[in-house]
């Protein structure tokens, strides 16, 4: 069997700016042979699927990149000695006022891993309760509520495109049908 | 209602590597100040899930951002002038051998919508035959089956982390449970 590994050999800074930490390294390919890796380092991140009587707690917000307002489970980028579980919770308050006193552990997933070395900790999030929202500065979301079999069309009809809100769904789905 | 949409005033190139094009712009938010968004800008991607008697054709390979093999439906960035659908098709030849006669059609995705504009086509890749592989040179996979139900229970275990890995097998599962 092919050993698919590559060894870093060296890494380079290109640019650290407020969001984006971009990294060059040289590195040893299978084959020996010497080749660059471009990449995003990226501090990790935490989603939510929060549900409140058969309806998923979300926020729609514009997305610059992709000139889009995005309808989207609430998540964000864990702060510097944050556990996951505490950057879940915290994002869900600040984004839609919601407290939970039930956060269930799902999966991690890579969102973008050919570019960048971004984990995001993915939890369900029941028990809620209504607190008050503090979005960041710069930071414009509005809360909306869509009952979860909505939620799965939206996805199906393509409503939906953000790819941790798309798992989000499509997970809840798979995880109520096994409760029935 | 609070209008979300940011509205670009400047933008500067920060980086132009082989893979990455790291972007900043200057941005109007909805309340009229100022801001900076730094982002990825990305040629789009096209993926697909070939499917052969039950089993997945899948790649595995050494993802460097993250330091792990990976197991991926087969996926690239589309070329220059090149349809999603000639990009699906030519990825999945180059990385499986395979070509498929019959594609179709499922979802668009951001994989990454906080800070790239990576929009990816994903496709269910049928009547699949057998041709020869070419990956890319720098490009090391190996080819892998798995049975669809062996798959869904890799997402759920956590086997699975790549987003478009996971989204394209519990779209698969839900595809196959409607045509029962």
């Amino acid at each position: 069997m092919i050993d698919l590994k590559e060894k870093k050999l060296s890494s380079k800074k290109i640019f650290k700016g407020d969001l984006l930490d971009v990294r060059k390294d040289k590195v040893m390919l299978p084959n020996k042979k010497h080749s660059y890796r471009e990449w995003v380092k990226h501090p990790g991140a935490a989603c939510c699927i929060p549900i409140l009587d058969n309806e998923i707690i979300m926020v729609e917000q514009y997305r610059y990149a992709v000139k889009e307002v995005s309808i989207e489970l609430p998540a964000g980028k864990i702060d510097k000695g944050e556990s996951p579980e505490t950057c879940a919770v915290r994002e869900l308050q600040e984004e839609t006022g919601y407290k939970s006193r039930n956060l269930t552990f799902l999966t991690t997933i890579y969102p973008a891993i050919g570019f960048s070395d971004e984990k995001m900790w993915i939890y369900l999030a029941q028990d809620l309760v209504k607190k008050k929202s503090k979005p960041d500065i710069d930071e414009f979301v509005k809360v909306i509520k869509l009952n979860h079999k909505i939620a799965l069309k939206m996805v199906e009809n393509g409503d939906i495109t953000d790819s941790k809100t798309i798992i989000g769904i499509l997970w809840l789905h798979n995880y109520l049908n096994k409760k029935i």
